[in-house]
């Protein structure tokens, strides 16, 4: 029997703790899409205990601990925080083939040098070194992110947004990491949402744009562009809540369309306006993207605040959304398709949210490669949300390499809002060891030095060198 | 190589062993789901050869007897037992790698203390020897479940039932199981289907109330309820044949369609009435299901008779039955969310029959975790059907570990029309326990009492709690 | 760790060595479908170097090719042969986990017994060597055919195709191989398609009937369909590009819509009008089949040329096709049971595109097995194009065990259009292998006859008599 999660965790084979120790292990990490608030950075915030830590935004937990029947008193209400911790304490056996259990577990270990396990008969113990240790200068945010050997984080930022922090972090010369903006205009094209007037407004205000048509509009963007390139941008990255249908727009009636949004502040109901609105918009967005050689996220197919009630009572991102129906592969062909025609198909990344969309996706990135440029030109992304578990990754891995040239992954990110959610990048690079580290055992690939470099680069150098960070 | 099925079949490491031979394999059956007649037992009958008791009903045996090309008069037909015995022993050893291959085994052994292996040529020698045995009391069906060690049963039973069978049941002090009504009220949903309205007389006969609107339709079912409580009913059942889209109902127009259908007899056919009355009834259910702390279970995407020849000839439930289109989720958050917005959604379990639904479904009942009572509020049953498979059972299990907390999760049922189908509860905690214990010699989880009660919890105790039996 | 692509590549137990090296391996080959060109068979065409043989028309290593970021010169453009070999080996390092990387190495073993890895380094070695064998008479394409071990293969034809080349090769005593035509008569179905009205004129020509109306249609099919019987031919094919619901037909509006579509030549854009004629097209294609005893297939699910900008530059088939949205189940049951109720039901083979739509054929060709002539009626067929992948085919075929009988599969064939393309049977054949020596392995399933029997009989002996070879 292994030792629970051991030096060689995950690793079931000599060439994939060869691979892990020798290769992997001591790479740099790119994070290349991820929530944290580059605020708390440039502050270096302190939490003073791990339920601030762990469980004051994690989305994750929350759900988790409540999928347990837990009273939500303990989750999002008022009980202390030492209540809240135990209470996640007590549901942690029970989280048994989680990948929190392992995220949990990893994170003790590699922040807080403990290797107790967390439960009911551990909680306190665990409270109170944790609380030790989050006293410390060493467990500021800065620290944590020196000592997990970051290289580059991408946050997600609003093109309204100042990026004042992004500013202040990249002024500090004692910290190494780059921290850039990424590019999340979800909120100019989602034209039904409820305060979308206002929002244009705010964009407006910030570019220094009076924004009164598609034409101003892509002006004021224009300028954000601009803004957001001088602090490092290069990623952008979009969420698709609704698109059913592929509506070929025309610049005339998006423009209408627009304009009557504006009026009635977000009211758009009509459906096909919706579609059309919103492939103008991604035709406006992948030609500036393909200008500026700026590489496109899309994450899609979620169902978002699913339940009105939570919803009414928290809001959004506190646990709630799920897993929606799968998009129509037609409608997303039909986009690229469209993209690509008007050259506007940046580099582009697709994360489905619904696992069995995985084969699909990696499938409709091999018809748009032609850009001849020594990358692919569209890729799969990493096993997303949901999926982001020891057999989501495994799976969007070898699915992905079936079907796709796996040498070019470009690997893992955390999509995370906390700090110490590097591990995930070590949880992921012990599974990509053990997948190749298998297929060399068992004669399914040489051994040797193309099996290293396949390793390094999905763990560091491919995302590097794609999004020339 | 390990001998076929021997004491440790399914059981691949050491913790394994341990898990079932030490943990799951003594524990008594909570059957919380199946098909049973309680007149069989009631009537403690008993078969007088294998036929009788294997093929007698079985359309899982009957499909696959049939995909092998066999004759139906070998089926369902006029040919003799002994000849319908062959005709499954024949087809035997074509099944590798299908559950039937295993549950007939298991069922050999378990009952019969046979471990031959069924085929053409140990056909007569099983035939005479299983014979032989079904003559003795020992197989009478109280004594088949006996032996079975079975806690719990819950039929399926239309809230028009008389129970008098349970009624009976319950009075034979010589047989501890418990045997409870499930209220599965389908007849009363599905008002598009032919003699809608001569079941509704039928319902109100049963209950002593003249139905003429919904106001009576529902008082009928209340006194119904309070029949099927005062027989242990706990546990209702759905069948959703089809939900396209979601409706939102209105008191009003769900009386006007209902008071329409039972004119017409059952010939509602527009769309959008047949959706708006559903969803009445299901907010009606589950509101009453809330009231007296009864379970609901769904089970959804089942395409119905798709063989209309075969339908016309054989009726339903003969075999033909496949799995459907996958229901939009969106639909089915709907529902879910329109329950708990009118204090209608009860702990519910959500049953998919197409095994790539898992992961969202799983991931849908965690949208509505909020009764914060210690318990799961929905979950997603065990795999089911098509499903109810060695790979089926693993993804099940394996998605739902990840995507929830599977030390909660309610286990196994047989849904099976048989009385010797309990070993499927075995096929399943061996599946259970190698999990488990591969995730514990892994180096996934611990070792240690933890992983004992995860076992034990899923095995038994969680239903027993859950359902409160 | 076992040697990369060894004698016992793939098969990790005794048992599963024992099933390919004494039973499986030695079997001849029935390529009941595939692409390759009868004239090359028949001219015995010789390729004078490796690109011609492996880039001359492959698209899926273009497509590979095209994924890792290499200019469409070095793929279908004026690049030199050796400069197109030089891109496929420089890309080959990086198709770790792809299907590709397995196809190229048994061929560079089993037809030019060379071990080399294929890389950038090993690249010119290749080239010179597989050149030199190739200049040689044992490279011819018969010769290729002869060596491995071939029994039959069908190719794919269009109803107004000559066969001359069929002819020609029945005539050449030498060659044992059988090479029957299979009939494709796709376009005479998508009656949307330009040039529709010009095809069945084609067609009226090859048949001596002039062709306007359905009966006609239908004489000048009949007349084909002897033409094609003559030549051996007893398998049909059908690609369905799109069938989103299932609309029943009646010859009198399926008549008009056929001489609509003669006028316009193929401009019918009503989609119900479309579907009725189909469908109609099913049944009549369907009852001969049924009358001729010849065995249908259905390959459904592919989104055609969703690059419009590469289409307008290479034209279809040329690497840019992807996986489609899924068929709706209940169209296709709908379909089944049309046909079945009009006895135009043939023995049919389903193949999905979509892996997430292997559970529900596998379950749905279990609705229509009422032939009772010893063999299954409806099967699903082996794992197509994106999913003939490794994990794909172990997928596919677990998943048919746990829902079909297993024992009766078909089993495996190439859909290529390459003369070296044999050893996936190999390649097929071990995987099979594998899975059922690990199921003897572990105690799922007797060691013994039966499981040699099965090996064998899904490896060559079912197709042969299913298709009556």
């Amino acid at each position: 029997m292994k030792q629970f999660m051991d030096r060689d965790f995950l690793l079931t084979t000599d060439t994939a703790r060869h691979l892990y120790h020798d290769v992997a292990s001591t790479l740099p990490i790119i994070d290349y899409h991820c929530h944290v608030p580059p605020r708390e950075i440039a502050e270096d915030r302190r939490c003073s205990n791990i339920t601030e830590l762990w469980l004051g935004g994690d989305h994750y937990k929350w759900r988790a601990i409540r999928s347990a029947g837990v009273p939500e008193r303990y989750i999002t209400g008022d009980a202390s925080d030492y209540e809240k911790f135990r209470a996640y304490a007590s549901v942690m056996p029970r989280l048994i083939g989680n990948p929190l259990y392992h995220w949990t577990h990893l994170e003790l270990r590699r922040y807080f040098d403990c290797d107790f396990i967390l439960s009911p008969e551990t909680c306190d113990e665990i409270w109170k070194l944790t609380a030790d240790a989050l006293a410390k200068d060493e467990y500021s945010v800065k620290n944590i992110i020196r000592r997990s050997n970051v290289d580059v984080i991408c946050t997600t930022d609003d093109p309204a947004d100042t990026l004042e922090y992004h500013e202040a972090i990249s002024k500090d010369d004692t910290f190494a990491t780059k921290v850039y903006p990424a590019w999340r205009p979800d909120k100019g094209v989602n034209i039904e949402a409820a305060g979308f007037g206002d929002y244009i407004k705010k964009l407006g205000t910030a570019a220094g744009v009076d924004i009164v048509d598609l034409e101003s509009l892509f002006e004021a963007y224009r300028r954000r562009f601009d803004f957001f390139a001088a602090h490092g941008c290069r990623v952008a990255d979009h969420g698709f809540d609704i698109y059913p249908t592929f509506v070929e727009p025309d610049l005339y009636h998006a423009d209408l369309i627009f304009k009557n949004a504006l009026k009635s502040n977000g009211s758009v109901t009509d459906m096909h306006d919706v579609c059309l609105y919103k492939t103008e918009m991604m035709r406006f967005f992948g030609s500036e993207y393909v200008k500026r050689g700026w590489a496109m996220q899309i994450h899609f197919g979620v169902l978002r605040n699913p339940n009105s009630r939570m919803f009414a009572r928290l809001g959004p991102d506190t646990g709630f959304d799920t897993i929606g129906d799968t998009v129509p592969m037609k409608t997303l062909a039909a986009l690229c398709n469209y993209l690509d025609s008007n050259d506007a198909l940046p580099r582009t990344l697709l994360y489905p949210i619904a696992p069995q969309q995985n084969a699909a996706v990696a499938a409709l990135c091999g018809s748009f490669q032609t850009s001849g440029d020594g990358f692919p030109h569209m890729m799969q992304g990493s096993a997303w949300w949901f999926a982001d578990t020891l057999d989501g990754m495994r799976t969007q891995m070898t699915t992905l390499a079936s079907l796709s040239v796996f040498g070019e992954f470009l690997g893992m990110l955390t999509d995370s809002r906390s700090f110490t959610s590097y591990p995930r990048h070590e949880y992921f690079r012990r599974i990509l060891c053990d997948i190749v580290g298998g297929w060399v055992e068992s004669g399914l690939y040489p051994s040797g030095e193309e099996a290293d470099k396949i390793v390094a680069d999905i763990s560091y150098y491919n995302a590097k060198k794609y999004f020339k960070f």
